[in-house]
């Protein structure tokens, strides 16, 4: 999948191809913004869990697979400049200088396999849709320009299925671990599910209970707050598939 | 702690006591109901987690404790002929024979500690009440002549420490483990918080969330509901102690 990326054969979101592999957020920033970025995760783990950081000015990603080369692999990109998107191309070679750093952010996708594995509905995938994201009035801790609120997506469960799902995603700690929020959405300031910040609204029914997760999201908007005057990440949905394996990240 | 009951030094309930320790309810049933009951527990593992099955007509349960007599070791015993309850001595030894069976079922002082451990609060301990327990309409998986509801224990948490006590008690399958049930009372059958079946009621603040585990009372409702013609269990929180320590049941 990541050679069919790496040719341009494929520029669109992710979900659902080489599903057994973990997938990843990421962003790239100059060293400077790089500093505080690395502490903005390193205090956010929930919303930020670090996959892998590059040495700055290489696009190589050992750690997460062997060929790796940030400036091709992903499918789409996004470039923005004093916090405005400027452009979204499909290689950023062009783009690419000495002084970058790469960061790759565990994502939903991989406690969302094991989710499935277990047997548990996602509604969201069912009906072809992204998941709901919305805003929280968690605050993220601060680390130098970058800060905001955590933002959280939301899954609905039967009650001894919202179970079962804490405790499966609390065996990957690196992919976001366990919710961060049960039951009412206005105890974590939301107003109205059925008005997602980002991503589709679903349906909450009756004998459900909305499940809350940190999101990957989390680190966008904190790079969106702070306008750095250079910055790239990934299209929404259009992730680094890693050499990884989901399972290589169960804790236990 | 457990000479000293077995002394007669303490005949009273044995929360709190030794609380490092792993404590039990006892059912003693003769050979006969005892494969019944023995097949109910294997089939209702979470309100029924068995620690530890005595051979026929011995008092000794080496696997608890090198010394265990079950005749002389619970504070206070309760003796049933045909369903009812006919006694409450302090030790059984003239009622043994040998065609009895004991069996020690695992009990929520031994998730409790490591809730408290953790820094969650437990309102009915802060209240120094008995916790609240309810009949549900989940029903347990009938083995011969025990079958009957599945009762449980209900313990209030804010959202995020209700997460975490999942995450605690999944730990500790054999001793009820993750709970059956978050959330509205109504989809398990109970239809006021405030009225429990067994045990005392605490309050449910408006951002708690009611979190329901499967109780150790289930089995002694089957033997109610069974009559069988002679049984002894442990009066309702006077507990073996036993010399297996609480971390020791914890999986991971």
């Amino acid at each position: 999948m990541r050679s069919i990326i790496r040719r341009g054969g494929w520029t669109a979101h992710t979900s659902g191809l080489a599903s057994e592999h973990v997938q990843g957020n990421v962003v790239i920033l100059p060293a400077a913004e790089a500093n505080d970025f690395l502490r903005y995760c390193q205090r956010n783990p929930k919303p930020c869990p670090l996959l892998a950081v590059s040495e700055p000015g290489q696009a190589q990603l050992p750690a997460l697979g062997a060929d790796i080369d940030i400036c091709t692999d992903v499918p789409r990109y996004r470039v923005w400049r004093d916090g405005e998107l400027v452009d979204m191309p499909t290689d950023i070679s062009a783009l690419w200088h000495q002084d970058l750093v790469t960061f790759v952010i565990g994502c939903s996708f991989s406690f969302e396999e094991a989710l499935l594995q277990a047997g548990l509905p996602l509604r969201h995938i069912a009906q072809q849709r992204n998941v709901a994201m919305y805003r929280s009035n968690m605050a993220t801790e601060r680390a130098g320009i970058f800060h905001g609120p955590m933002v959280v997506s939301m899954r609905p469960f039967k009650a001894a299925d919202a179970i079962r799902a804490i405790q499966i995603t609390s065996r990957f700690p690196n992919v976001h671990g366990a919710p961060v929020h049960i039951g009412d959405p206005a105890r974590i300031g939301i107003a109205d599910l059925g008005q997602p910040d980002y991503g589709d609204a679903v349906e909450v029914l009756p004998d459900e209970i909305p499940v809350f997760w940190a999101c990957g999201v989390t680190p966008q908007a904190a790079v969106a707050q702070a306008r750095p005057a250079f910055c790239i990440t990934h299209a929404p949905g259009a992730m680094l598939v890693t050499d990884l394996l989901n399972h290589q990240l169960a804790s236990f």
